[in-house]
Formats: C-alpha cells, structure tokens, sequence
C-alpha cells in the first residue's frame, strides 16, 4: 500500500465535495515577527497592541496576508500538488482577525469543473475557508487552478463554471467588530494622507524595491506549510531555479506599499489576482498601486478603499500591458483588492 | 589569564564527571515558529493546539527534534569543540514533552574514554541530559565523539567502554502522561495510514526534496546555541565550505518523511545514527524510511513503531551501502528511532 | 499631491523640533528567537527565565541592541532616508529594561545642525528615546549624521553644535531595578572570569568568526523596521551590492564577545561609536575587545566594565588604525560601551 500522497488529479474532484485540510495550526508572536523579518510590514495596526487598541481591538491582529498564506498553504496538498497553473482568485473577504494563540484550520468545496479540450487538464474551482479554533471563519476566498488528469480515460465531468463576483460589493465587506478610526494617530501610522485625500484613478510608486533571496521565499513558504515541490527542490524543474510561492510576491508588495499607504490598514476583500510572470530569487520586487475605487462603510472613521497592487521586476512603473494585451514581462503580480482607512 | 574557552581536550575528560553547560534557554512560540520555518514540519500534535489537545496533552508540545537540539548545543563548547568527528548516539529518549515558557539546561557525565592507538586523540562517551525548569528530566542520550590531544604527552588513561543498548527496549520507551490516540482525527492530520497498516520490513520514499542554503543551516544552528566553528566561518575549512550542522539534516529529513509518515507523531526513542557523510549548503536533501519493528504500548490508542530514517542527496531510494559495507557517497544519515502512532 | 516619503533633508531640521516617529511596535518571543537565530547571542540573562530571576529580573529581557535596533530602525525614515553618512552615536543610556509584549516607540529632538561648508549637505545631530507602552524611556542615545540638502538655494541655519560627553560617567548609568549578582551562576553563565579578573588595558581576541549572508541581514534589518534602500535593494548602489546594516555588525560583534565576555552581561551605557568601513555579504566578522575602565556601582554584587568592541573583516587582532592614524581597511566597527558584570 503506497503511503505517500501522490495529489489528487483533476478526475478526483466531484462538485459539492467538501475536502478537509489538514494540518491545523496555532499561531504566536513567532509567526507575527517572521512576517516582519521577511517582509518590510509596518502597518501599524500590525504592529503595535496600543495602536490596534486606539481603533477598537482587543490588540495587534497577525497581518491579514498571513492568515491567508496559512489557509492557503494547508489547501495545497489537496488542491495544487498536480496543477500546472494558478488561474485565478475571487470573492475572497476577510471576516475575523487571527490573533497569537488562534488555530487555523481550512476546508475546500469544489464549486466548480472544466476539462480542458485537450483532455489531459482541466480547470477545478474551490472555495476554501480558514476557520479557527471557536469554528467562525477567519477568511475565504475562491481560487482556480489547472490540474493534469491522472488517468487520461477518465470521462470529462459535466461543466459547472460558477458565477463569481467580478468586484466584491462594498456593501457585503465585513468590518472587524468594534473597529473606529476617528482617534486614529496618523503620526503613529506613519503618514498623513487619510481615505479623502485618495481619488479614483490615482497611481502610486511605491519607490522601495527589496531583491530577494533562495533562503527567505522558502523559509515564509515552509512557515505557511505549503509543500509545493517547485519552491523548494531545485530538481523539480528543467533549469534548476526554484520558482518563489506567489503569496511572497503578494506580501512583498503590500509591504512595500506601506510607503504611499501607510494607512490602508486593513485588507477586508480580494476581487481577484494573477501571478502574471514567475519570480525567482535575485529579482529586486517593486510595487506601484492604483485606486480603482473608494466606497464608505458604516463604522465610525472608517473608508474602504478599492486598491490595483502592481508587483514589478523593474521597468517603468503603471506599465502594465502591452499593446497585445497581455501583461508585461517585468509584471508579476496584478492584484485586486478592498482596504480600510482612516476618513 | 586566558579569556577564551579553548575547549576541552581528550585528557580532559575522566570518566565519573559531571559537566553542568552553559547556558540555559527559555524557549518561546519563537523558537517553534523558526523550526516551521527552517524545516517543512507538519505532525499536527506540534502544528495545533487544538489537536494535542484531543490527544490528551495540555497544549501543542515543541518538536522532539527541537527539543534533542536545544539540549545538544549547550554540550558542543565542553565536548565537541575540539572533536574530529562525532561517531554516535545510542539509549535517546524522550521522558517529558517540552512546552512554550519551558527553560532547559544539560548536563553531561563522562561514562567512557578509549585512547586511539596514535596517541593523538581519543574517544569519550558522554550522557547527556536535558534538564527544564522543573528539574525533569525531558531527555537524554548517548553520544561518542573523537577528540584530539592538547598535550601528547598526558598519559593514557584507563580505557573504560560503556556497555550501550543497541536497541531501546519498547518497554522502556515514555510515553507522554496522558496520551491517548482513540480519538484522532486522520483527516486533520494528513494521511490515513495507521499503526497496523504498516509492516516490518517496509520501506517508504518520502519522495520530496528541499535544497538547502547557507542562511538556513546557520540561522538553525545558531538558534541552539550551537557554536561549533565549522557551521559558521567559511575560514575553518580548507576549502571554504561551511559544514551542515548533522541535526539540521536530522531535523530535514523528519519533516520530509511526514509524507508517507504523517501520524508517526512522537519521537520517544534514539537508537542510533550516523552522519554517513557531510552536507553542504546547495544539496538537495531527500529520505526514506524503512520499518524495522513495532510494539504495543500501555497508552490507550498508541502503537510504537521503529523507524531507520536515511537522508540522501540523491541516487536512488533504499540504496544505503555498496558491496564494502561502506555508505553510499549519497548518504547522509542514518538514524533509527522509536516513535508513537495512532494503532 | 505625492504620497510616498522622500525624506527630510538638511533644511528641513531645526534645532527644538521633536519628531514622533512611526511605527510602534509591540515585541514578543518571536523578535528573541530571530534575535537568538541571527546572531550568537548566549548571554545567560537574555537567554533564560530563570537565569534572569536569580540576578533580581522579574524574567528574561530581550537582549539590549535588540531594544537599540527597534528604537533606531523608526528613526530612519525620518533621519537617515536621505543621509550619506552615519557619523557618530555618543551619551547612549539603557534605563529600562524591554520585556516581551511591551511596546515601543520612538521620538528625536534635533539638537544640532551645521551646514557643510560645499553647501551641499549638513550635519544633523539628533538625541533619540525609545519609550514603552508605559511611557517610560527605555533607551536614549544621541546621533549625527551627514545629510544632503533637498534645497541647495535653503540658507544655512545657525550652526549649532551640541556639548557631548565623551564618555559617559559611570555614576551616570542606570542599574536595572533590583539586578544582584551576589547569587551569580559562573557555571550556568558560561565562564569563571569575573569583574576583579579583568584589568584595564586587557585585550581579548575572541576567536570565533562569522560569515554573513544576504538574507540573513536583510531578515535582521526588516525585523528591526528600519527601511534604508542600501540594504535591500540591489539597484542602490551603483556597485549592485547591498550594504549591512552597521548595528548587525554591533550585534554579530557583541554575541561573539561572549567568548571571553560570557559575563559582561548587561549593556548600559553607549559612550560612542564609528562604522569604520562597510560589510557586505561573504565578509567573515570577527571582534576583539579592549577594557577601557572599570568603575563600581552601588547594586549589589555588580561591576561596571567599560569595553572597546572592535568588529574586523579578517587581519590581525588588536590591529585598529594606521599611522596615518585612519582605521585599518579591515577594521568593521569601533564601538565603546559600559557593561555590567559580576564582581
């Protein structure tokens, strides 16, 4: 009897399966000081028990990205261990901040399967939730990807694409119980510049670029428990390079957009992503943003705001696409998400 | 008065002593964080809280490994600093489960001394044991090293080999108070395979492989206060390398076997082990394990199983020595080991 | 309106004005095991619970620079961003020791300013204070640094230049509330040498050596929020290499004193310091220590010992300047402190 898991492939997934993932885990100030030593994180909602206590919280949060990479890291032996490609995020909200001494755990529902015409793939959309240890979901998100089949006369399944939210409404975002930003310190925070000062189709250069290194992209993946081979071994692939987890490129990015959005604090919503060109390590990482749109919540002092987050491995920044319409070389990451700021 | 330690040599050491090392450590979810870090663990009684506790421990224990690291580095100033080469380990265990806000210590007595027939060197045997804040003993071990002469003309002294268990007895493995596996929960764990579905005599490919890096290796063994030279300063080689710490290898190698492995959760017993050959930064580290017994144990739902970990950097799996008896060049380690499974 | 930080320059500092740097920051066990992972720090007080607890400490704080480097790093975006130069640190008091979950922040009062007589830059000297969640100032310490002006046409202000101690008078320095090392564990701590071994004038080659790399820096530096393009950004320099943060340099020199210093436990004072030449990855760091002065202090048990602590890249121990009276190209870091150590 093989004892190793060998992945599932694209005939294993049955629309309305529920996979449970395993490994649970409990976080600490250890998880929170790696995000900080591996990224340039300094949100200070993030940072500080006193500053999160100043706008209702009971203290410092773990970073919103970390609750991600945790959930998504513990999908990926079940989800992505065959896949060829990422294809894409949707839907994606944050619901309960992850404090030190959470447990995490993620299940995954299959919404959604394609095979591919070739009849060697097909496309497997999931929504995985992370939940905690008091079962309430932390987070969830949609995510697709291309996974091979392993048995080639597998019949294809019907087709069943499902309906996904382009934009996440405003509306349906969920604001962190008790949060207020009308005593916010924006000295503390590290910039002036409030919600009001941002307007629809305003682009930022985020300036800083970091250049990054084999040791740091695996160790925040093997943090995150995602055992994907291709960052790790560098025998999985034909040039030997190992290809960086696409979550490093998010959080680098974030992180370096601190200088120019220092206060979009919170992440709440995804609307979508694309890895649009591998990184390997040596690739000094830059980030412009775009704000795409800004809509007003019900909390006190509170604004959403609707962010394009631009990873680049150089060139000009706001280059995004080429005259085909496809993304530039130099862009690695186009993301698409809701933050929330101080009025 | 000389300032420096310059490590004791083999006439140093008379067979009766007790060394008390420096210096103890206080260990934090920072330490348990950086081993999810550094290696890709994922036994999910160290991973949650949450899961321990339904296995009947008070909370989310640090790994054994860990632990058996943090005991050894405080013994390489007094034994192993001026060694040639580190021959063996025998009669590990484990007594009691080392937990976030412990603080631990080691001692060592001297329990053999053998001159090598040159005159230039020798082979001490130590027992080491590691001490928390309690007095408890959480573990302890057997280990052999060869050590150089600082004075060739100290006599010889008296050669006094200990008689060493080859294999821990079943019986007197420790299984942590209260265990009990009736309840787990395969599916959080990661793999379905239990303590009857293994069989003596199986072997398993871990099938994973990380590439190692210099950062990696010695922010690991700096964490244990391992100060050996040759892990650090590319000078103390003739050939510029840094040498890999052997328990990163160890630590490696048990985080890969999870896959194929994963409910092998407790290590509670050291046979033996070699470092077969020396690992540098660059390799990329496989295993594979083999079965080499079982027993019942009293704890309710927990079986022991005996373990014969190797770590290679490469060829093919199972492969361990050429028709001389010798290790494979490939080999790195190779360990025996007692843990506890879910029957 | 622009939204990223250029950074003040020259003109922008004006003797009296108190900047409020963000962002505070609430540390935990995860900041002392990277702390302990990066560097080979063993001091006994900063590395056990208990240890702390029979000197007089309530617990284990976390080590002295480690306090320094998170005080330090806020100021950069607010005095270093654009500065060409680090050029000196005098009247440097620890006046309260950080433990984990405290959180600290830190301001600066210009307190000097002198225009370079080229017209093209000026010197800054700035008096810093790290304060906890408490308000209580846990570190202070004056720095200058060389800063271009934005605004060539900016007049240049009244040169200011403030009267700063050479050294700081032992009377001065502050003895963390209740330390006694009448009850001090020389065995436990790591060496025998005590205060009274030591003698003004002694030198001590401390043996070991370090060789840094890429990523561990740059973790280091992030982790210490301090966000200076030359240390993560390849592009920055036209050299392509990335400078190391001058306090990792303090910090590796400092844990490798341990050997021949295991029991200059507690960094009080600062009396100054000077980054004699850049470290880049692949140096191998090694220090040796000079004893300035001694003096006694009124907490029972406790000595304080002034030390040169002096970082190098290779060469000959004891070798600092030339006789051109400049450091030798090998000499890393000059720095002088006061330590406590047991009588």
């Amino acid at each position: 009897m093989a004892k190793t898991n060998k992945g599932r492939f694209f005939e294993d997934y049955k629309v309305g399966d529920v996979i449970k993932h395993a490994v649970p885990r409990t976080v600490s100030g250890g998880e929170r000081a790696l995000y900080h030593a591996l990224y340039p994180a300094r949100h200070a909602v993030y940072s500080s028990d006193q500053f999160a206590a100043s706008v209702g919280l009971p203290k410092s949060p773990l970073e919103d990205l970390l609750a991600f990479h945790v959930v998504f890291g513990k999908t990926v032996p079940d989800v992505s261990l065959n896949a060829v490609a990422n294809l894409g995020y949707a839907e994606g909200r944050w619901l309960t901040p992850v404090f030190e001494g959470d447990t995490l755990r993620s299940e995954s529902e299959v919404i959604g399967v394609k095979q591919n015409s070739n009849g060697k793939s097909g496309v497997v959309y999931v929504r995985t939730r992370g939940l905690n240890q008091n079962d309430e979901v932390v987070m969830e998100y949609v995510r697709w990807v291309m996974v091979r089949k392993g048995n080639l006369d597998a019949p294809a399944p019907e087709t069943q694409i499902p309906d996904l939210a382009k934009v996440i409404d405003a509306g349906d975002l969920v604001i962190p119980e008790g949060l207020d930003f009308t005593g916010y310190d924006f000295d503390l925070a590290g910039e002036a510049h409030r919600w009001g000062d941002y307007e629809v189709g305003e682009k930022i250069d985020h300036v800083d670029g970091v250049t990054v290194e084999e040791a740091e992209h695996m160790i925040a993946t093997r943090l995150w428990q995602n055992t994907a081979k291709v960052h790790f071994d560098t025998t999985a692939r034909p040039d030997g390079s190992r290809l960086i987890y696409g979550g490093h490129v998010i959080s680098m990015a974030r992180a370096l957009s601190f200088n120019g959005l220092a206060n979009a604090q919170m992440i709440v919503g995804l609307n979508g992503g694309a890895h649009a060109n591998p990184c390997l390590s040596g690739t000094t990482i830059r980030a412009w943003s775009e704000v795409l749109d800004k809509a007003e919540t019900s909390a006190p002092g509170v604004g959403a705001i609707r962010l394009r987050l631009v990873a680049t491995s150089g060139g000009a920044p706001f280059d995004l696409k080429g005259e085909d319409g496809k993304y530039k070389p130099e862009v690695l990451l186009d993301l698409d998400y809701w933050a929330l700021m101080p009025v």
